[in-house]
């Protein structure tokens, strides 16, 4: 309205100039989150060209809690699918103080100069307490993490083994996707995370020094059996007598276990990652177990069973999640576990007991 | 009324004599079916007299699939559970060919030489499709079988091992309250049966023969671990230095296992059950290995974990069974592993899918 053609009281004096109601500063924030925050397509693309940047954004988003993360990390993993599972996957294990830091970072560096794109993931589902107990700190690979041909990412956190071997999963599939030939996981000897790792790996391979008692190598049970091979690391100085007398021990046990399903004998060899030495056999090990399995059948058979595995033990996650956050199962929990420690009940009993409560809902 | 007071239309000629409705035939029937069906109260109390046919038919109950059955069944070892858990569990497992069951009688016979009531169950889920591969015969422990103190259970029958398995672990029960103070569990290396019968016992021992090929030996993965006695059975004539030597080389595997949570070190001896050898030393040692456990606790923590694991066991089995039988999860399961074989979908994108069938309904 023109105020020189109605002088009323009605009129308005023009006030002071306004600022933008969208600063300049604002408008650029917000420009830069969006930036910031690509669009799972973006960032598909951007992953298929082996951007580790995206690459690392997509992981984010795969370990967020947040349900509006999780569809997008959905939708990026539904996208990369047909581009991964082209990949070499390598677990390690081994009890602190064997140098797993020290032998990734000498595999993973002969892995990149021979042409090889290495990940290297972990699994420590101990890690949101201890705030990163392996892989935390990146700099224990201090030449590895410089490598452009490798991507080191620290294991997710989370409540439960479950969720964090979920989350590993997907960023294997990402990975591979993004490029990276050969995938490392590596998890230490707690709980049940190697059983989780044997589950998502082609090859496992158990990392152990000589001369440690007992207490020192006190793996979990079962973890020798599910070796294809044992490395004997620190074999360098004093240690090598001790390596290769115990490399002849674990030869001498192996052969005591019974024929794996892959058709592949578990070997035992020594190496010192430390002095870099015994690193090109461990490949050239791998190679051949690699060959066998694509020949006879088992690296397909394998992979095959890991993905129905890990279908059914989401599920089986869910289901028991289910069940014992249910109000009544909770109210009933107790007690009867109480009567059971006491004999009072038989376990067939008490479940009956809280499996009527839960159906009842 | 009388007819011979209202001579009318309306009255009634009186039949031929009708016979009985309940026949005295019919009659001896029923009171001969209460009678071979007595009530769980009278039940309870022959067992808890040691009545050998009271806990037969009890057992029987355990097993059918009739709920009247399960309802009676359910009853009985809620009643026999304060007298029960009062006994000395034994696992034995080995391959066919071992001498299993010639191991079992004459352990079986030297337990009742020196005073022990010995119940030998067994747990094979393959029998309901081989009628009976083990214990299925008792003629094979021809001297077991006859001796007052011995009860021998053939497996029970079942489309699970979880099924199975909980139908042994009540029998267990049940025997302990008829008073045997050992029982044997024997099972074949089939499947995950060795896992189950090494969750419900305190001691579990491994058969072996020395010189068998691995093939022969073909025992699952994961067994000797679990072994806390392995027996080289079939130490007799040519056989004495093979097996001794085999005693030596698993003598030297065994010390590179981690030490055991019950701090038990698993040992390994000879015995020929055809000569009678051995078989006393196969008892000294489980009762070392009681009275260890006995006495730094482990004895009762593991039977608490054992019970509040199948109890555990129990809810999971029945929440997949009401899943997997749930009509849209099986509408959509076929597609969904499909889709996962072919690398079109992730592990937990299909779980997803299914996860919401389900909830949906």
């Amino acid at each position: 309205m023109n105020q020189d053609k109605n002088k009323t009281a009605l009129q308005e004096l023009n006030g002071i100039e306004q600022p933008d109601s969208l600063s300049k500063e604002a408008l650029n924030k917000v420009l830069y989150q969006r930036k910031q925050q690509p669009t799972p397509e973006t960032l598909v693309a951007q992953i298929l060209e082996g951007n580790k940047t995206a690459l690392s954004r997509a992981i984010t988003l795969v370990e967020s809690t947040q349900a509006a993360h999780q569809e997008k990390a959905n939708s990026i993993i539904q996208s990369c699918l047909p581009k991964a599972n082209r990949s070499i996957r390598i677990g390690i294990t081994g009890v602190p103080g064997v140098g797993k830091s020290t032998f990734i970072e000498a595999f993973g560096k002969y892995l990149t100069s021979i042409g090889k794109k290495v990940a290297v993931l972990a699994i420590d589902p101990s890690s949101s307490i201890s705030h990163g107990s392996i892989l935390g700190d990146k700099t224990r690979m201090e030449e590895l993490v410089k490598d452009e041909n490798a991507y080191i990412r620290p294991s997710a956190s989370g409540n439960t083994l479950g969720g964090v071997a979920r989350k590993t999963r997907e960023t294997i599939i990402l990975c591979e996707a993004a490029g990276f030939d050969t995938i490392i996981i590596e998890t230490v000897g707690v709980g049940q995370s190697e059983t989780a790792v044997h589950s998502m790996v082609d090859f496992f391979l158990l990392l152990k020094i000589a001369g440690a008692g007992d207490e020192l190598q006190g793996i979990k049970r079962g973890i020798m059996e599910m070796a294809d091979a044992i490395i004997i690391n620190k074999a360098d100085g004093d240690n090598v007598a001790k390596a290769k007398l115990a490399k002849t021990e674990f030869n001498r046990a192996l052969h005591l276990f019974p024929t794996k399903k892959s058709q592949w004998t578990p070997t035992v060899s020594t190496c010192s990652a430390y002095e870099k030495k015994g690193i090109e056999d461990v490949w050239e090990t791998i190679t051949k177990y690699i060959n066998l399995v694509k020949d006879n059948g088992y690296f397909e058979e394998n992979r095959r069973n890991q993905n129905q595995f890990w279908m059914m033990e989401t599920i089986n996650e869910q289901l028991k999640l289910d069940f014992y956050n249910h109000k009544q199962v909770m109210a009933l929990l107790e007690q009867n576990k109480k009567a059971l420690q006491n004999n009072e009940i038989s376990p067939f009993a008490a479940a009956l007991n809280l499996l009527e409560a839960y159906y009842s809902k």
